[in-house]
């Protein structure tokens, strides 16, 4: 990483009226400058920050590329914290290509993808945590995933991370205190009940963060939902119905999140994302048995699971729940009667008799005839139970953080032990370091638990 | 036409990095205003022109919707002329949807395709040539595209039309001239050869106006080339085999030129657009006929002919000439004899004596085998012709620009016409005043012919 180059790139998409080139570094005003010349204006060089100059860019024969205007910025005061430009051309790509041709000829790098943001990280203008809400924030495309973005982006969750670690650090300056003064006995220092009460505040809030993923992760990449059932009881017809009927909705949705495989479909403002299984019937066929242990540990996946049954079909019933039930314990499970329009009242009766003692929601519909179809989604918004959403929240959605957070709430469990067995000092310092470690992950930067000690250090004792 | 409203819109393509919504009109300022919020700074009211300002854009609810860079610019000193704002956002489709949204309820209204460069027009920024030009330059995918829409956008036929028209208004009030104070015989008039000098030095600025929209419209949109020949000659085999060698450029091309039907490549900076002809052989069947008829109609419209022989064929070539040649009397015909690695050099003689009288380039060659490939590139580029074309001069791409220059053409002819004739100055004049008028068409203003005609007369008439 060179951080004292000068780097330029096209910062739009193609295909608009305007497009705009940024760039950055120490001599990202003079290298602008020199292929410039400002039409009825000062020269950029003199131009004060925060300021447009209209003007020409000229090709190295001097022919116009472009008339446009450039922003100019100094440092810190700019995005990446360096002095930097904004080139605004018309939106050809003709003109966007040589202009950064001109750029490179004169001194630019191509800058790398994310490099911008990857120097305002480096520069200190947001931490790392902030720095991929940024990615987060462009390709948000709902009000809740843009909220979570923005809010992370803007530090709510760095500063949450920063409380933390005030506490981690200063539990961990009393028990360092009390390891190094262990043997004069005249001080006193804080009990272990006291400690223990500090880790048990700092394990509530690591935990309710990591817990948040949950929310985050269906929030931002939508709710699992696995649709089980016999071969023949019409998940498919069900997917295609639900999907129909907010067609424009997922288009959007695939277009902007290409990595989904899965169907994704918005319904009241809520994403569920559809994990494909394959069909569940009892058998002693090896292969099927293989095909069924897979479409469980897919359910494994799910937060909601639709259990598709066809209401006509001759079954035996009590062997697919015995099946199928077991797996749905920690799943919030809806059984959903199809080609309910096929069968009589009595069948009904029969069907509900049969799942009277299964504690779940249940629904007669018919997914080939779109009846039940509004029932469904109410039923399914309703379980997804996602809280409201303030922009004031932090709710964790990023998995790395979720993965950095669970390291964590395992080292500050394991503070937490050492200090109800009273195990030495030594040990729950450790994990207390490490606790703080994890969390440094997140923000990107060493929590610099020396030097802050060190202050804390020189606070606590008194006159020795 | 509502000019005193204001307009937003979203001026960068989806899925960029950054994003930007322009507002302009009376109140472009007061409303972006009235939705932002100055990070450390100033309000937008209090802004000096040119200037950027960071600052948050919030919700009717409170949310903040994005962080962004407000360009603050005022009338007369913008792109369309009217107060004006740029608002440089995160590029979220969501986020730029949000900011139109909010934009809308403060009393914008979403502009129409090409608004903006309409009232840049309306307001007297640009003429309608310059306007027209602007949608060339964002289209433009090559340095000679590039630099007459550039030229063209930055008024340089605007100049030749206001030189045309001043020299157009001082023959017409010559002419009114003498027209008025015929009967003065006390007074002296420009003689008629006098006249008809001017007459002629105006048509000859028309006519190369008129004459450059071939080069021009072959720079932009390709020298139109038809591939004829027998069925089986080999032209979709040469037509992929030119394609592969520029592959990249092509699709590039394709890309950006959606309406292309044909197949477009461009060749050492030429490019060439190649009309898919049926193949032609002597028939007596009636709808073979039909379908040839239609190849001949097709190839009226190309500049240059590529004749395909397949050299190992039994054919009446005798009977091909006298039924192709016909139609090629005012094109640029090359004879290709194609599968030239599949015949004996005598076959090769044979070709070369029964074609010796027709006066054509002729080339051997490979297109299965890519032997002459680069032979046939050099040769259309030659053929192609097409000058060196400089940022100053003044060349018509435009279709609707060439109408209007051959009817102006055509009302000076009749002014020349009526002056050899000596044909009564009523007549004459209204010639003239067409032929200012078709001028006007162009820049998209009456050329005030009463206004300035006014003054000349003041001018002229001397203490009458």
């Amino acid at each position: 990483m060179n951080n004292t180059d000068t780097i330029c790139a096209i910062a739009t998409a193609q295909g608009g009226a305007i497009g705009v080139i940024r760039v950055s570094g120490p001599e990202a005003i003079l290298i602008t400058s020199s292929i410039f010349t400002p039409i009825n204006g000062q020269s950029l060089d003199g131009r004060k920050p925060y300021t447009l100059t209209f003007g020409k860019i000229l090709s190295s024969e001097g022919e116009i590329i472009d008339e446009v205007l450039v922003s100019v910025f100094r440092a810190p005061h700019s995005y990446t914290g360096e002095d930097s430009t904004e080139i605004s051309c018309h939106g050809s790509s003709y003109i966007l290509q040589q202009v950064m041709r001109r750029l490179i000829e004169c001194g630019c790098r191509l800058a790398e993808p994310g490099e911008y943001t990857q120097r305002a990280f480096l520069n200190g203008k947001m931490d790392l945590s902030q720095a991929e809400a940024v990615a987060d924030v462009i390709a948000s495309s709902s009000a809740a995933t843009h909220r979570l973005a923005m809010n992370q982006m803007r530090g709510g969750f760095s500063q949450e991370l920063s409380a933390l670690r005030d506490k981690l650090l200063h539990l961990t300056s009393l028990m360092e205190l009390e390891l190094d003064f262990s043997d004069h006995e005249e001080l006193e220092f804080a009990d272990r009940s006291e400690l223990s009460q500090i880790a048990n505040e700092i394990e509530q809030v690591i935990r309710r963060l990591a817990q948040s993923f949950s929310v985050g992760n269906a929030i931002k990449n939508g709710v699992p939902v696995a649709i089980i059932g016999e071969t023949n009881a019409g998940k498919s017809t069900l997917l295609n119905a639900l999907l129909n009927e907010e067609k424009a909705i997922v288009s959007d949705i695939h277009g902007t999140t290409r990595d989904v495989i899965e169907d994704t479909i918005n319904l009241r403002g809520i994403t569920f994302r559809f994990i494909d299984t394959a069909g569940i019937r009892q058998t002693t066929d090896v292969v099927e048995s293989i095909g069924i242990e897979r479409t469980f540990q897919k359910m494994s996946q799910a937060d909601i699971v639709l259990w598709m049954i066809d209401s006509d079909s001759e079954v035996d019933m009590e062997g697919l729940k015995d099946e199928i039930l077991p797996h749905c314990e920690d799943k919030n499970l809806i059984i959903l009667f199809n080609k309910s329009d096929k069968v009589s009242t009595e069948r009904c009766d029969t069907l509900r008799q049969v799942f009277a003692e299964v504690d779940a929601p249940k629904l007669f519909l018919s997914a080939k005839q779109r009846q039940g179809m509004e029932e469904l989604e109410a039923l399914l918004v309703e379980t997804a139970a996602l809280p409201e959403i303030s922009q004031n929240d932090v709710i964790v959605t990023n998995i790395r953080h979720y993965e950095a957070l669970v390291r964590a709430l395992e080292s500050i469990h394991r503070v937490q032990d050492g200090l109800l067995m009273n195990l030495s000092g030594d040990f729950v310092s450790q994990d207390l370091r490490e606790c703080l470690s994890h969390l440094a992950e997140i923000v990107g930067g060493a929590f610099d638990v020396e030097d802050v000690l060190g202050n804390i250090f020189r606070h606590f004792c008194i006159g020795k």
